[in-house]
């Protein structure tokens, strides 16, 4: 993290959402930019090269998980991170009744709350870490002049997968098995939706860490490794 | 696995099942008992004790595991292992058209087929398994009788995490979180269910292991802990 951001434009954005009132949206180009305001303009890029990791870092750095959810009263299914920072008697009026959700499912809406800066900061992380994947698009001076001041060099085949350390490849973003997409964005304490906790990982990976913080998960998986070869030892 | 396990009686035992075809359910007790055959006569003790956990053990030896399957081409939730050895047409008159799912869903299906015998035994296992677990009811001496000569002794305590190798306590089958159970039935090799492959395990180990075989599963975890410390040590 270098102190040397670039201050950012910071213009309101039109937005008719029914949650403009929550938080207002930002222009997120350099302050004194030239051309239009835009909110997401170093994903301009990927707009055109990879539309769905676009969409995908732009839903994961701003939307809860998605999760299979049998019920009614299982709650939201995708909402806006920063409307889950809302107070319970707030959250009524978008019709969500956190009384009548279940306790595991309050605290992991509440876990995935993040205020609207916050994620903003998370999409340029993981717009960062996307390119440089290996096999990622080259990452044109203008968006690269956007990010390099906040992550350090974009160099391809940096990013590795947030939890097993393998590289991760572009063509990831692509690939599903059983309708479900091979990269996931993952956080090194799952409470905690923040640039610096978050990164992709591979989907099974994301799946093994669980409810579990990275420093947990490998503890974890060291004891596993300890009382295995004790076991074979003796 | 010692050679000297009693012959059982094999009795063949009536069944109203639509299923009954596929399978003949026999006599789990020794050869020549006295009183009434039974199929499953080692878990008389439990059915009192922790029903619960006689129901389960019977469930996960028999049935294929149930999965949350959203559409309706995701095939049958649960189904007898050995009615998924039949051949495609023939699972026709039981109106599941293996045709109409997806190739995952259909070796999903496939790979956790097994016959009557096996499941059987698996079940002997499992029970063996519950047996020796921290704070499990005591053994009474006729079902001992009829797990120790294939298993081996039975000490409380003794039974660990098929993937973890953390001892487990019997009291787990009564924890679940968000309605899942605490403790499921693993397998060394998913595709093989059989009693020689399969153990109890914490759900969160079970779910790390994923579609893994327990070696590949330690294999990668090794791998993940080298990595780690090569990029702290670089």
């Amino acid at each position: 993290m270098t102190p040397q951001r670039p201050k950012l434009c910071g213009r309101e954005l039109n937005s008719r959402s029914k949650y403009a009132e929550v938080a207002t949206r930002t222009c997120g180009l350099p302050e004194a930019h030239a051309g239009d305001c835009d909110e997401y303009p170093y994903l301009g890029h990927l707009a055109k090269e990879a539309p769905r990791v676009r969409a995908k870092i732009i839903r994961d750095a701003t939307m809860t998980t998605g999760a299979a959810w049998a019920s009614d009263d299982a709650g939201p299914n995708r909402i806006l991170r920063w409307v889950m920072m809302l107070p319970d008697k707030d959250l009524l009026s978008f019709n969500i009744d956190m009384t009548k959700l279940k306790p595991g499912v309050i605290a992991k809406l509440r876990d995935k709350a993040a205020d609207y800066d916050t994620c903003m900061a998370v999409a340029r992380k993981l717009t960062y870490q996307a390119y440089g994947m290996s096999g990622a698009p080259t990452c044109p001076t203008d968006i690269r002049s956007q990010l390099e001041p906040w992550f350090g060099p974009i160099n391809p085949g940096m990013t590795v997968c947030h939890v097993c350390w393998i590289k991760l490849d572009f063509s990831l973003f692509s690939s599903a098995q059983r309708g479900k997409a091979e990269i996931e964005t993952a956080h090194a304490n799952p409470r905690d939706h923040s640039e610096n906790n978050v990164g992709f990982a591979h989907r099974e990976c994301n799946i093994a860490q669980g409810t579990k913080t990275l420093d947990e998960f490998y503890e974890w998986i060291e004891g596993i490794i300890q009382r295995k070869n004790a076991a074979r030892d003796s």
